[in-house]
């Protein structure tokens, strides 16, 4: 019997770069779909900014078809301006995959981490180092993409306890 | 000749509770079109809970078709984790006008409040007392739906100013 392979989207949102990571997972091994960023133009009203990264996650899901969504449970923020911003970019990244029926899971930064790299206070470049070891045929470029991708592997590895935690509740 | 009419739709985003607005203006009279609330189950998944917002503002845009949206630009708050759950809701409020590409005005709420009652610091109940008396045949149960016309109604008084602005900066 083969094991089902599911797809999974991991989302690193921002209202100027989204990060954005797929991956196929049938619960052992891990391998690279795709990934990329969605920028939105800083010269234009903040509604149209958003609508430009909303809709390019839409039709990233669209293209690649992913089952399930993950996104980066960010909110901690000096400032009150950025974390608002942020909040409105990660409004796009949840709801994107909720307006097609997907599951969307969240996760703490340091979870995505340790998920990754095996510590919860790694550095933006172990986790880079650490994707080209897991998914070696990826092709990441920035930061952001190799985080969107740390996000789709943290979900990979957890979303089997997450249904067993979900079925322990229903008991 | 008549004066054109602009149908504008006030926003007051909130993850619990959207309140919205829709009147109509000539650049002199206001009149009441319609106003209420949104509201999102809070034992649902936040990307699920967004979603609700996102089509129930949709909808009433495809209701009432106002040809311009007007949204509080609030960003102020203790707490990071109520910040980003605002901002979230906000995105939502942003981005249904822009999916039908609506022109989106953001205001700042002291402005909002002088607009409607001559102050900067009004209190809520101030404010509702002043749309009673504005648009007398608002029919209005809550504070929120209160709050969504006092935008509207912000953005009918700004407008003409706004695109005077425009003009001027394209000299």
């Amino acid at each position: 019997m083969g094991a089902a392979v599911t797809r999974i989207i991991g989302i690193d949102p921002g209202l100027r770069r989204t990060g954005w990571g797929v991956v196929d997972s049938d619960g052992v091994r891990l391998s690279y779909v795709a990934s990329g960023i969605i920028t939105s133009a800083s010269d234009e009203d903040l509604a149209y900014r958003l609508r430009e990264l909303f809709e390019g996650i839409a039709g990233v899901i669209a293209s690649f078809m992913p089952q399930e969504a993950a996104v980066e449970e960010t909110f901690v923020n000096d400032n009150a301006r950025s974390t608002l911003k942020l909040g409105q970019a990660r409004g796009m990244a949840l709801l994107a995959p909720a307006m097609r029926g997907l599951l969307v899971a969240e996760y703490p930064p340091n979870l995505i981490k340790k998920s990754v790299t095996g510590a919860g206070h790694a550095e933006k470049r172990q986790i880079e180092a650490m994707i080209g070891f897991l998914l070696p045929k990826a092709r990441v470029q920035s930061a952001d993409e190799a985080d969107a991708l740390a996000i789709a592997i943290c979900h990979a590895n957890h979303r089997q306890a997450r249904a067993r935690l979900a079925v322990m509740s229903r008991l």
